[in-house]
């Protein structure tokens, strides 16, 4: 069977042709049949003169359940009055690939929870489906941008034989006669390949997080993108090179999706201006104080989520910009591996981006010089001998270098205004959620 | 400081620049001294003439251990002596970015599992960086091809609520008051995108496989490619697909590295040729026996090694080709999922995909219509019990689809004519092998 997509009929006016896709409507009256099919390009209006078909074929129409997949033979006739795109298609043959079941388990205003128990069905509407087509976009435009940057694409393992920075939330697997734990974060295997001389890498992959919240927020894996630059001479070269390509990449959505994206849940595509806004965690906190917010985290803290929004509501009104880099994060919130500035070891040299009030990446200039790291392992109360591996990484010539890493979901949350981690991952994964 | 890649210096003689990489070697003379360095884009030659250099900088290099990284200031002189590209660079200034230990831990002929201890340092070697470019540009225009085809990328959970189609060779996790299993393979999964009306779907990313076997061709984990598609006839519509996108790739591969391949590694890279070869496997064993060979499995039995080798080299001299799609597998080597022949319910719609002597890939179009797969697990004594949420994929809809999946270590194996996967892995994972 040749297959025409939906959205190419208007190219086959006059002709037989064959779409195959779902059952989305059957309408059964006294003289006509229709039925609207949808497949992955659009809907289309099929119909059929009872008076001049078999009375078998009228039945199996009659009986077919939605979303029964099937595929139509017939004519495209042009028809002002139909409203699926002036088309429809005189049905003269009509297989059914797949029946459906009479009763569908969910509808579209179906508990969350109980949409993702059909996931399939769930995604069969074509707002989600946009959701993964901007998806593989944004990751397609991404690795563009790295290619023509020289990047290697790198897999690093998900098995670990220790803990890495943190002992906590780490999920452990029974491995032969020992224990393995799941990689929270490729993040000393990406500095790995700066010390094998990599130059410049990215890893688009699973991380798991053995985090037992049942927020909007949180989930046990999902896919990290993470990046790792040679031979920099600060943050700063890590910040210009992360909005360059978010630049790219926010253009490109823009371009091939942003107004069905607007059109569907009502949230404008910018590609966003370079540079980016900077500022200091200190001088943000003091914008804040001066804008009269009244719960300015103190100095060796992080930014709270509130605190967030409320920097990037005031740096958007500066400067009306979308993004923020916060610089700068004293060594209290930031790991022992980060680098500190020279002239103040109190601070390092690191960032955060906001993007819409939420922090979208983490980044930072790592500490290569193997005694420097391990004195600031010592000076975080670091137990360093279950990270060895990682420390003799620094061993034999480590280039400067740094990088940053994100959840892609955040970022799609974030572009198409949604709230919940679970609409944007294709199978969500919780405390309590193994299946489908 | 502005870094000029090794591979563009000629275009800045009489130029001071900055070079940024390794010590690959330091040769300290009565009166000069030579470094040569090495970056990810090729190796210089740096000089200093003692007699005008202070005293403190010979002594640094004197005593420069080698994989240091480094950054040499300094004029690049031509100079047609000089074999490292008739150039080298007058040293002005030198940074120790990270000084290399003094004896290091392993050198070009230390056995492969001690090179993997050091992983990084082995890395370093140009032969073994040119395997992950070369990667790099496998992945990339896999997905280029996708792209222009209309795929959506997916991300699979690894994390399962249930084993899958075997429960043999399944890693268990404890996740939270239950057990999760990590996934073999994302099967499952990609069909499930299916019955989502995806339409054509890919994803890389990793397994995971309990075996405890310690050969050159058995990991714990590895990078897995997988492709599904939608209403296709028969599984000849997948391998259409598949030759076509292979074909791209080996032809983007051979233009990008195919002249580094062969000097690195000895191995010519073949653009093939369309179509593939295909023969069916009851055909195959009558070409075997024909040639002569005699431990031609029987008639329900799969190839074996040697006898996919013995195929390999009958069609190679039959057909010119190094590709050989071997099909219509009987149901006792395939699993229940895969759809039976209509006319010939003994035979499977699957084939297997030869490449120089071994099983590159293995597809087949999918039973999906709801009862005969029911029918088809009770025919193979499949327990349905804990794949019932799979099952469920085919209870609404679901189109006919195929796909296929591999290993792309086996790719970049029998692409460059390594023996081990260990050469081809970024950071090997087995029953013993969990670091670094």
């Amino acid at each position: 069977v040749t297959r025409t997509l939906i959205s190419e009929l208007s190219a086959h006016v006059g002709e037989q042709v064959s779409i195959r896709g779902w059952v989305q409507v059957v309408r059964d009256q006294k003289r006509m049949q229709f039925l609207v099919i949808r497949d992955e390009s659009g809907q289309a209006q099929v119909v059929l003169f009872k008076e001049e078909s078999p009375n078998e074929l009228n039945e199996t129409i009659s009986a077919l359940a939605a979303e029964s997949a099937v595929t139509v033979s017939g004519m495209v006739v042009a028809d002002e009055r139909v409203k699926l795109g002036g088309l429809e298609v005189q049905l003269s043959g009509l297989t059914v690939d797949s029946p459906a079941e009479p009763e569908l388990p969910i509808a579209a205003d179906s508990a969350l929870d109980k949409r993702i128990d059909w996931r399939y069905l769930d995604l069969r509407r074509p707002d989600r489906r946009l959701i993964f087509e901007v998806q593989s976009t944004v990751e397609h435009s991404m690795r563009e941008f790295w290619r023509k940057e020289g990047f290697i694409e790198i897999h690093t393992p998900k098995l670990m034989g220790s803990a890495s920075e943190s002992g906590a939330e780490l999920f452990k697997v029974e491995y032969f006669e020992r224990i393995a734990y799941l990689a929270q974060s490729p993040q000393f295997y990406k500095q790995m390949a700066m010390a094998a001389g990599f130059g410049k890498v990215f890893e688009i992959g699973p991380v798991f997080r053995a985090n037992p919240s049942f927020t909007s927020r949180h989930d046990t894996e999902f896919t990290s993108v993470d990046v790792e630059l040679s031979w920099i001479d600060s943050h700063e070269d890590v910040m210009t090179f992360e909005e360059s390509w978010l630049a790219y990449v926010l253009g490109v959505v823009k371009e091939q999706h942003g107004e069905q994206i607007e059109a569907t849940f009502g949230v404008e595509v910018v590609a966003p201006t370079l540079p980016f806004p900077r500022v200091t965690l200190e001088q943000a906190k003091e914008w804040l104080r001066e804008a009269g917010y009244d719960s300015v985290p103190g100095p060796t803290h992080d930014l709270d989520p509130p605190s967030e929004r409320a920097l990037s509501t005031i740096v958007k009104e500066r400067s009306g910009h979308e993004f923020t880099f916060v610089t700068d994060y004293p060594t209290t919130v930031r790991p022992f591996y980060h680098m500190r500035h020279p002239e103040d070891l109190s601070l390092t040299r690191s960032f955060d981006l906001l993007w819409r009030g939420i922090e979208l990446t983490t980044g930072a200039q790592r500490e290569h010089r193997y005694e420097q790291l391990l004195a600031q392992a010592a000076d975080k109360g670091v137990e360093t001998e279950s990270i060895q591996y990682y420390l003799d990484f620094f061993r034999f010539g480590a280039p400067p270098h740094g990088g940053f890493g994100f959840g892609l979901t955040r970022l799609l949350m974030q572009l198409l205004g949604q709230e919940n981690v679970r609409e944007v991952t294709f199978l969500y994964r919780g405390p309590n959620r193994l299946e489908p």
